[in-house]
């Protein structure tokens, strides 16, 4: 592994995405795509009291999925990377206490997933593990409860209002090569603050997060958007999309052809009363676990950018009058 | 690097803790090690008006301590791992969003610093950083507002429960040697679960996370208790540090020589009516930062095999009858 330019590191051995899995609830069940993910869930509980504990066993059971997947014997996987953003990680805790493979707690916010797989990445390139899981998860109920309103309030939505996915994505990697997509860069991002107070247009407070995060991995590894097949960001929605295009462009790179938003993807906005798109930490997990992936796998596409952007907040933070940091972090995937 | 045993990691490149920085409050600055401590507050707002906003200055000016002690330029530093116990890591985002560092969240509840550590450890010993910046905090005020009730009510502590110590803690991590102690191995700890409920009883919680991590350190190691001339868990407290001493003997590990807990140091439990010991992710990362280091350096002690525990938890899971998973991080710290 070596660092090259101000951020970006390059890892040189390649870190293979060994197999990838999703679970995703009713909505996005009725999503356009829907038929790409592994389970499609038709109740919000899936039978637990809570969704809290709803959500935790949507990540344990997505873990499961993509452990069996792999092919390797649970024993084999040295250590997994997880977060969710649900107050203290609770429903990563929860969900793999009885996992029986070394943790590592990651927050990221809706980062998390990216954030995951590029400590996953760095263990593994530096000969620290050689089998690691990555997962996260967010579920609509648990995280406007705890972020905004008690949802029988039955508040209106905004129009710059995101809609939280339900569910869990996950992926191992691995040393060993089976004929899988691989992580060639990864590219941490910094903590970008705009100003931005409203709970309720997490778009615009992550969009320059990725601006940032994107820019500078183009200069680090000295690549130009026209490189990558596709460009991807988690959870910026059509307000933080557009944001992202402007901003770009201003500084030389046109993302037009080739850049989209996970957010944007998941959900029929005309159908599905979605509002600004999908968020949440399972946004960009499901969008490559189940779609992104395959596409790669299937050599549909050979080079994407992955880039997650967190909103770094919390209702606290909110009352006293606090702005929202935004941060990004970015992959590169990779299948020649 | 290499992975050795079942679940521990040798660095091979010493990574060298180059430097470290502590901040304690009133509470810390009247306990048995305030010497060792480089800033000693004398109120918990610190001239901020939420106990939130405070615990983000501190953070916040430890990294700033840290950095300019380690000699290092802030430019210089790769990367910075950091969390804390608030919901959704608040004080470490808000805290370092002005650090203009590539940030990567780390939630491991108590077990942070550690974790945090280990990351950094593994991301130097790989090449994928030179220079990188840990650091945690935790505050009593914000904790007990968010985890138990509020100040205001007064409430009777019960004989288990611990006191979270405000402060913070930091270190940089290096390649470059500059006659420091070294991290050699890092052994991540599984998720624990002993299905206590007692929210006032943490360190009985987290016990067996650290009993479970300190034996298989020793055997993946082939080391045994006498190679260390301290061995110390983060914020076990008096009834978690004996929980530890009597189930490591019950499987032939006799710690009673050399084994302590940061939460029975930092605190005089007769004079400062702590109860059960300090705990808080800031609990293991001053007592190191302040006191453990300068041993280090001073070559008072040559072997140190820290462990830091977390117990997994929060107010919604409390409040829905969950029980209270640990965990345990460990590394051990050199100097010849």
């Amino acid at each position: 592994m070596k660092k090259i330019g101000s951020q970006t590191i390059q890892l040189e051995n390649k870190v293979y995405i060994l197999s990838s899995a999703s679970i995703v609830g009713p909505k996005e069940s009725e999503g356009p795509l829907a038929k790409h993910f592994d389970l499609c869930l038709d109740d919000e509980f899936w039978g637990e009291k809570t969704w809290e504990k709803a959500e935790s066993k949507i990540i344990k059971e997505c873990v499961n999925m993509v452990v069996a997947k792999s092919g390797l014997a649970s024993q084999d996987i040295d250590l997994c990377f997880a977060g969710d953003l649900l107050n203290q990680c609770i429903s990563s805790c929860f969900g793999l206490r009885s996992l029986n493979i070394p943790f590592i707690g990651v927050f990221g916010a809706c980062s998390t997933f990216i954030e995951a797989i590029s400590l996953g990445s760095v263990f593994i390139a530096g000969n620290a593990a050689k089998n690691v899981v990555c997962a996260t998860s967010s579920h609509f109920c648990s995280a406007e409860k705890q972020f905004r309103y008690p949802l029988e309030l039955g508040n209106q939505r905004p129009p710059t209002a995101q809609w939280t996915v339900t569910g869990s994505g996950s992926v191992v990697l691995s040393t060993s090569c089976d004929n899988s997509p691989y992580v060639t860069y990864v590219t941490p991002g910094k903590i970008v603050d705009m100003g931005i107070k409203d709970a309720n247009n997490m778009g615009a407070a992550m969009a320059m997060s990725a601006v940032d995060t994107i820019i500078t991995h183009f200069k680090d590894t000295g690549r130009t958007p026209d490189f990558y097949d596709l460009i991807l960001t988690g959870d910026l929605g059509y307000i933080g999309k557009e944001i992202v295009i402007e901003n770009c462009k201003k500084e030389g790179y046109d993302l037009s052809n080739n850049y989209n938003d996970c957010g944007v993807l998941i959900f029929d906005k005309d159908k599905q009363d979605t509002h600004s798109g999908g968020s949440g930490c399972a946004c960009i997990a499901t969008v490559f676990s189940g779609y992104i992936y395959k596409l790669l796998k299937e050599k549909e596409i050979k080079k994407v950018l992955l880039v997650a952007t967190g909103a770094l907040t919390n209702a606290t933070t909110s009352a006293q009058g606090e702005s929202i940091p935004g941060i990004a972090h970015a992959i590169s995937v990779e299948f020649e």
